[in-house]
């Protein structure tokens, strides 16, 4: 498991984060967490379709093109 | 009110987006939900530190610009 908690926490959420891809097909959301007092680093946690949640390294490239894939509504 | 269920949906979540500035102060965490089957367009919605949630334009320049500070891990 790697998350803590699926509420909203006042520390970090993510023990582990994931870099290897992930097809977009089988992701249902992702969720941004920006860095603040609770955490240092941003937290990007993805909902699987399956209901699973798995958290992203933010800086993974594959990341970053998923994210923006998403905001300009290209089809997954 | 800006959403119609806080759930996963079959359909779209967003009635209207909010394209002015918000500060990302204000904001806890942004969810982004592909377009797909459900919804023809990305929904982009912010949950605020009071609870509230707000669906964005994901279009709009200022969301653009947030997603990215976010994933940068800018302070905000």
């Amino acid at each position: 498991m790697s998350l803590k908690s699926l509420g909203t926490e006042l520390r970090c959420q993510c023990i582990n984060k994931e870099s290897r891809f992930i097809h977009p097909k089988l992701i249902q959301n992702v969720e941004l967490i920006p860095s603040g007092p609770h955490c240092a680093n941003t937290e990007v946690i993805a909902t699987m379709k399956t209901g699973k949640k798995i958290c992203l390294e933010p800086t993974a490239p594959w990341v970053k093109i998923l994210i923006k894939a998403i905001m300009e509504n290209q089809k997954l």
